[in-house]
């Protein structure tokens, strides 16, 4: 299934987008589209033939905001450098364990709104990355199978990151990865039944129309089942938490000088295949 | 006014500590302790009002769990290396700007609550820290007194970490400051205006009843005011949002070998003037 949320910021509906492209009303199956929700199988059933009955009432998407795909965000963890492609072009040894940071989960905005430039930024850049959503609480799990099983689904997010905060101010990257706006999600979570094989996903990011990244999940040099089992040493994942899985290469820092970097009035998109396509302006903030 | 949170975890109901010593049931004149409590200064004067006119009902203190001062906590900022002495211990330069990290919200206990020593943990660590708990929303503050203004009070609070898993493991300090339990909260929210001068509060912690840690936050290399102003310029703070700032000398990575560090059995106190007192059993996870 594609759920998602729409509305105004801080009051989505949840909604689910069907087989044939129709956005459909789930606010009168369920109340929101959250970590209760993902934990919830029966719930989560009642969705499936509610759909499959064509009972659920059209919504008109025309002007129609798309929120992220997920309500009440406990934490968002985030792998660094896990693409063997983005190392290099950064400059990095390709790490024998994943590397974690965080983003706070109120940095997650809709997929198409608006990201804001921080003050005093010389350095905003792009990620597009696979998003992992947690469907159940996963502790010290041990093998791949047991962590696919933990995931409730997929989508499309956009790690913004400013590298002189990240890099150049002292401190873990978290500096960089936590302003206002700067992790975009959705448009859909995607539940995993639809996504056969996660590392078989082509990644595509376009800055003013001309494409930026194009890789491919297969580059990852940890694969999502591996991610999931390995946080899960490190931390406790809740339903609703997500996890972003890393960027390909192609980030404006990975440009010679003088490098790309985003600007107010640049327009961002972002595109995983069968996961949707996100779209950003970018504005001062 | 001495803010808590009593009862079950996760069905916490808000109290106050009143100046007699008398625990008062808030559940009658407001919903909880939260961020939306925090930023609405009428709910605040209702508390104040009604402690003032003695009609709270007593609550019997006697077998109540104390949970975490704040509910719905968004995010835990962290800084790290903020004394003198702690940065001198650790081998590290003093920073030129303050380090950030993270702790997940969902790390946050009550100040009584078993802190679980991880699987796998050979390094688990204690590091007594005053917590800020930000009041009103906090975006690129100008001035000192602008953060003061910011913040709704004070708590005393446990940063725990695991060495290895925050320093040997690549990566940033995280991995090593998120693991379930590891960031004990409280007892109370004290607001500030019984915190006249937060850079003069003594902190002390005890392993098995014998003092490790005896600063004072004087030796803060980033007082609270300038943290809150500076983590303002890279990430929005909202109300119910914790910072803990750092933590004086005296943690075990800091003793010579074999360094004390934590095990199940341990008992761990914390204390900070004016802002109450922690015990904390450590089990297995």
């Amino acid at each position: 299934m594609k759920l998602l949320r729409v509305g105004t910021a801080g009051a989505e509906r949840p909604a689910l987008l069907d087989a044939e492209g129709t956005l459909r009303d789930l606010s009168g199956t369920v109340t929101d589209i959250d970590g209760a929700l993902l934990a919830d199988t029966d719930a989560l059933d009642r969705i499936r033939s509610a759909a499959g009955s064509g009972e659920l009432p059209a919504l008109d998407a025309a002007g129609l905001r798309v929120g992220p795909p997920v309500g009440r965000i406990g934490k968002v963890v985030c792998i660094g450098l896990n693409y063997h492609d983005h190392a290099k072009e950064t400059g990095a040894t390709p790490p024998a364990e994943p590397v974690i940071f965080f983003k706070a989960a109120d940095t997650v905005v809709g997929p198409d709104d608006t990201v804001l430039v921080p003050r005093k930024s010389v350095k905003t850049d792009w990620e597009v990355e696979l998003a992992i959503v947690i469907g159940r609480t996963a502790r010290y799990l041990e093998s791949d199978e047991e962590a696919l099983a933990h995931i409730a689904g997929y989508a499309v997010s956009h790690d913004v990151s400013e590298r002189e905060f990240q890099i150049e101010r002292g401190g873990t990257w978290d500096k960089g990865k936590n302003c206002e706006t700067f992790n975009p999600l959705g448009p859909w979570l995607v539940t995993t039944d639809e996504v056969p094989d996660p590392q078989a996903l082509s990644l595509k990011l376009w800055v003013n129309g001309e494409l930026k990244q194009d890789g491919t999940t297969a580059q990852q040099i940890f694969p999502v089942a591996e991610v999931v089992r390995y946080v899960s040493q490190f931390m406790t994942l809740y339903p609703g938490d997500v996890i972003n899985t890393g960027t390909p290469a192609g980030v404006a820092m990975g440009h010679p000088e003088p490098k790309p970097y985003l600007r107010a009035g640049d327009v961002v998109e972002l595109e995983i295949e069968g996961l949707g396509r996100q779209r950003q302006e970018l504005k001062d903030a």
